[in-house]
């Protein structure tokens, strides 16, 4: 704790904070072509930091996607190498009017295109800082965490005399939010090459279970995120003139939809939880003993008037370690205020699954195929597109990396360390394990109620600090 | 057939038609907020040309919401007495990109507010008048046929030295698409002063039943078009976090709407078919002797690779004589391209129904919603909207008007005219029967392939000028 790197962290938070609101104010979303050049203007700043930091071989490498980030700093012959990853690309920010403030930090920084955005900015009233909170979209996720990475080595760097206490990778990318197939591609080529050779991946994606407590994140749900594109007629007809000849394509996503999952959420896709893995033993009973009251978490964190999900499972099980099914948006038809009495000819819906250990994507996706096809109505063309895909996974502790970060966060935080999953997706952490044999360290700073993917996400501002400096120990630990 | 009106109206079939593109230039779109100027523009150039022509009493009539136009010339004394019918309302031209042609005409004429229309008029390469069809939102529905009932007044006005062979009143909405509430409320208000008093109303919003074949439409189906609006958590959320736990009104509505409606087209709300009249063994036996092909009716008009509906009824049964539902439209969560793992906080569903005569739509709805909130899933709070409601009608053709019509139609077609039904909804026609006692001529010219409410809406050119001659004709042998 008397680290000259702990120091200097502590003496430039203000600074730290100014540069991730420079990189928040670039609206690098990565699913939309529009941000094609914001996404671009972000990997530019971190290349540019790394090298300005004292990180050596910075690449922007160019993909089929958005560019990879890479660089590394290896002079700490017998030490161990981390490899860390995150990502600087963001989720979409709409819905833009429930917003209280800019998505992207300034009214000024977003580019305000369309009437809607503009009605939206209406909305933003308040300033982007409050309550020692930065409320931006990527706040948290990732920007924010990416940040806490390349601050702990700056301050590593300052403190060690241009050193670091071990030797470091960094690999960062611009496709989280739209599946990942670039940095899966790369690592995919690069991992018998040895230029991602390391002995443990730093991932800092995740979250603390609660404010002050630090948590490892040792499991992740997977996704199969697919579009399910419908066509009945040749174009748009009137439903007074044509309703009861003509299909409609909304109405048979409606009913396709409405046979994958029961009204408990059970899914009814045939085989679908045959492979389905059940958490220990062990691991289901600390989950028991973690600070949790679901009536707290219905009310702070849902708002809704009961939670839902499948009988006979706690909250943390449904959304740890049950297989989910959810349909996100159903474009197509009239959809602006008011009515049209209209027969769409073609509608779709975004439909993804998460999964858990030991479940196969490519399997779930061929059941979920032939079962989509087979409940399709008469008259209906349907054509599935998959937007992602990737493996559920649980890490192990027991190794001296675990130790090591536990060990770091308990001095930063003065707690013990809780080991908890997320119910989210990071493929990236599967791929490590399977293609590089590393163990990853998911020590995440968010906070449950951090609004990820949501309006007014945000990021703690405390809890950045507390990230570089447990970073920055973790690391000083492992290079004793 | 060598009257002087005829005659004028031949000569200046152009500029009946340039009229009338300048009437379909002005986006008047009911529906849209941002088209209030539009209608009052379109209002305001019926009202002028009314005037223009030799109308008295030429007012433009606020109302609650888009203003009325009514008119009359009363000096043909012991004659009959016309109340003429149309509306200068449109449904709105989306979606945008799939038109061939700009939608009001000119593409400079319409306001191309937002990046999507301005990116949709790159396929606007074709002009709008083509094939002797013009091509415009509102060409057939209602404009044009609006634009016939002008044309016509104003020949006989110049044929007559100023004075028409019978009565005639005008009464113009702006509201059709979206309910008709306005003209509702003013009908019934003026019923009993005996400012709508007539004995008979002629109304051009219906079609032929095929190309050169005159038709009188003697029934329509009513519409309730509602909105279920659904609220599941506070705000969006992550649906890899909170998937399992959240509800999810996206799919409740899904839940909800697959419940209305079984795979043959059966709607299953408890009572809905209670009231349902069938048709007459003698027009059932009239319908199988009109020029239908199923198969061509398929391919020309739907498109799609089967038709759907209830077993054991035609076509024409299915869609002119049994109730429907139809979702129109699904807005809420993630509708952009790309991928987002949203569970979104709210969302709703635009369903209408098709009512046949004797169906109640305040019976329907009652039975609706409480079939709707029972079905609703638990975590989700419901609201229906209703934005239009008007019950089915079906018209008395045993009158000198029906017969007078016949036989201008005859004698401009020189074919006999069938009768038959429209799927559509014109609730006018039910109240000018209910609160006026009047029957309605529903005279229309448009063709079955002539894109109502949809992308490439037309108008057949020789119909619109056919359309002017009946209507001279018929008032004339009225007159006689």
């Amino acid at each position: 704790m008397s680290s000259a790197a702990v120091s200097y962290a502590r003496e430039n938070q203000k600074r730290f904070l100014d540069e991730l609101k420079d990189l928040l104010r670039i609206p690098s979303v990565s699913t939309a072509e529009e941000h094609k050049d914001d996404i671009r203007k972000a990997a530019e700043m971190v290349a540019n930091d790394l090298k300005r930091i004292g990180f050596e071989h910075v690449e922007t490498i160019s993909t089929q996607g958005h560019p990879l980030v890479y660089a590394d700093w290896l002079h700490a012959s017998g030490k161990p190498t981390a490899l860390c990853y995150a990502h600087y690309d963001v989720q979409p920010a709409e819905p833009l009017d429930e917003w209280k403030s800019p998505p992207f930090v300034d009214k000024d920084a977003y580019p305000l295109k369309g009437e809607e955005a503009q009605a939206a900015s209406k909305n933003w009233t308040e300033p982007s800082e409050r309550n020692n909170n930065i409320y931006a979209r990527g706040a948290v996720d990732d920007k924010g965490q990416l940040w806490m990475q390349l601050k702990a080595f700056e301050s590593l760097f300052k403190g060690g005399n241009g050193k670091l206490p071990i030797n470091g990778r960094v690999l960062i990318e611009g496709e989280e939010e739209v599946g990942g197939e670039s940095i899966e591609e790369f690592v995919k080529k690069n991992a018998a090459s040895g230029k991602l050779k390391a002995d443990f991946a730093l991932v800092t994606d995740t979250e603390l279970f609660a404010p002050d407590l630090p948590t490892l994140c040792v499991g992740l749900r997977g996704l199969l995120y697919t579009e399910i594109q419908a066509q009945g007629a040749k174009s748009d007809l009137h439903s007074g003139v044509y309703g009861g000849a003509a299909p409609n394509p909304l109405f048979a996503l409606v009913e396709i939809i409405s046979k994958l999952k029961d009204a408990d959420g059970k899914i009814l896709i045939p085989g679908f939880y045959d492979d389905v893995q059940k958490p220990t033993d062990d691991e289901l009973k600390a989950w028991e003993h973690l600070p949790f009251n679901e009536e707290d978490y219905r009310k702070a964190e849902v708002g809704s008037s009961v939670l839902t999900g499948e009988p006979g499972y706690s909250v943390l099980y449904r959304t740890w370690a049950r297989p989910t099914l959810e349909v996100h948006g159903i474009p197509g038809g009239f959809v602006a205020p008011g009515a049209k009495t209209v027969i769409p000819a073609r509608a779709s819906a975004k439909v993804s699954m998460r999964l858990v250990p030991k479940q196969d994507p490519d399997d779930i996706l061929k059941k979920y195929t032939e079962f989509v096809k087979k409940v399709t109505p008469k008259g209906i063309q349907i054509n599935i597109k998959v937007h992602s895909k990737g493996p559920a996974c649980v890490v192990n502790t027991d190794n001296k990396f675990a130790r090591a970060s536990v060990e770091a966060m308990h001095e930063i935080f003065g707690k013990d360390t809780v080991y908890i999953r997320s119910g989210g997706s990071i493929p990236i952490v599967t791929q490590f394990e399977e293609d590089l044999k590393i163990p990853s360290i998911m020590m995440g700073m968010g906070l449950p109620d951090d609004n990820l993917h949501a309006p007014n996400e945000k990021f703690h501002i405390p809890n950045f600090y507390r990230g570089i400096e447990s970073i920055i120990r973790f690391f000083q630990i492992l290079g004793q």
